[in-house]
């Protein structure tokens, strides 16, 4: 049973493991021939949620959406909406299986993912960070700053910073990398949709360790470095404060470390680096500068 | 692992079933003194999801909420709000495992709640009703179209109308009166969040069957009648065409009507009426007046 009856019906096993997301439109995202178009609205809506079930290391199940239109948004757009959503979810194994439609004053889509795992023991927290653990993230960092400056002019759009704004628009989760990660290992894991400084900061206050972020070693994505020169920030400025990027930071033994390295690599192109260490001290986490000298990060914060 | 982790996870069994439903302030309902308390808001929204598993024979499980949360709206007030939802999710067996809180530019509550059955067998489908079914309602009608109708000012605020305000602003989803249709035999199931008229009809198309409805036998709640004749409406006229009443409807074997009154009976004083039956012809329902004639039900829906 499933769109049409009051509610969907699924063969449950092992644990079930869901997430809720929600994005609003002027407070998540702008409509507009400079901002986004409904197709990006539906794909970061999905990749939000199921980004929550990859830094758990779950496997993607059911997708339920509720669409807010305002009046005057056309049934066409609403279904170009569903349509990125609707690949987004073939790409990922993930089955849309029901929702609601109201009116809303402004566009607003909330999405509820729903993931598994055989059990709980599968299935990686925020707490579990270890003293001498390494701390490490997927993929590159930064674009989905990169691309809001561009997009709010704050920064010229220019050639350089282009593939921010693509990779913005359509962010992956890092499923497949989750789970990966979860069955080699990995102690405690977080999606980076507040930015590594923000996130890395939610393992240590849930572990009761510091974490130690070298922010030269931030991968950054293309076009970052030029849009921060742009705004006169150092090229870490918006990879280490910028949200949204829906890459996994995790920590793990240092003699796992091979093992995840290559784990990782398995599953394609996506990559990991190492950007800091644990030790004991205040729950949270640090910035260190090339010197070795702390940063603070006012100033280097940037949101969609 | 619940609130505070990426994602909720729950141990599962036999199947799940998962229900979306979301109020956005101005569509569903407004807030004032003469209008909607943040309470009565959040406990509608969970009613309202819950409904649509009383309306399969679901036993509820969790329950996720996106509260959207306009400047101005206050902490204290949010926190009346699921202060509410919690009231029933205790009541009802339901544990509100996770959410999202964002800004919006009006209140809007978006509820995902997740139930469970054995098997899919165990439940009810709104397919399901056969020639000769007779068609049932749990509990009385037409409470939230009188409560709407006084808030609106179309008429007057009677002592009379006063019981509908009350039972409309917490409105209870029958979920032990869902599991019992459902384990007595009940062929088809839907709840009536927009109208007997409505909703019926839902269950005769899905069920390719006509269904006849005899609006002289529509129980009515206390107070509809008074605010019906108020409004110079038959005094079926609120219970027929309005909505939110979250009611059962359901079709059944005559040869299971005793069993289904003894089973609904043994849940409380809800009680059930016996309000038609159904025929072979045009998929959908029809409407019979006291006299045998079909009624329009034009100029009589109500929602709201």
């Amino acid at each position: 049973m499933g769109i049409g009856d009051d509610a969907s019906v699924v063969q449950a096993s092992g644990v079930s493991v869901t997430s809720v997301d929600a994005m609003v439109e002027g407070t998540h995202f702008r409509l507009g021939p400079h901002f986004s178009e409904p197709a990006e609205v539906g794909h970061r809506a999905l990749a939000g949620a199921l980004s929550d079930l990859a830094a758990m290391g779950a496997r993607p199940g059911e997708a339920y959406f509720v669409l807010g239109l305002p009046h005057g948004f056309s049934e066409q757009r609403a279904l170009e909406l569903m349509r990125a959503a609707g690949d987004l979810a073939a790409e990922t194994g993930t089955v849309i299986a029901g929702g609601d439609v109201v009116v809303a004053p402004v566009l607003m889509v909330s999405v509820t993912a729903v993931g598994s795992a055989p059990d709980a023991g599968a299935l990686v927290a925020r707490a579990g960070t270890r003293v001498g653990d390494l701390v490490g993230v997927t993929g590159t960092l930064g674009a989905a700053a990169a691309a809001l400056a561009q997009m709010e002019g704050r920064a010229p759009r220019t050639p350089a910073g282009a593939p921010a704004l693509q990779r913005a628009a359509f962010p992956r989760p890092r499923l497949r990398e989750g789970r990966a990660l979860a069955e080699q290992g990995a102690h405690a894991m977080i999606d980076l949709s507040d930015g590594v400084a923000t996130d890395a900061a939610r393992l240590g206050e849930r572990s009761g360790v510091e974490l130690v972020l070298r922010l030269e070693e931030l991968p950054l994505a293309e076009g970052v470095p030029e849009v921060a020169d742009a705004l006169g920030l150092p090229p870490w400025g918006l990879a280490a404060g910028g949200g949204e990027d829906y890459e996994l930071c995790f920590t793990a033994d240092p003699c796992d470390r091979e093992r995840l390295e290559r784990a990782i690599a398995a599953e394609g192109s996506v990559g990991l680096t190492w950007i800091g260490t644990v030790r004991e001290g205040p729950p949270g986490a640090v910035l260190l500068d090339g010197e070795g000298r702390e940063v603070e990060l006012e100033g280097y914060e940037h949101r969609w």
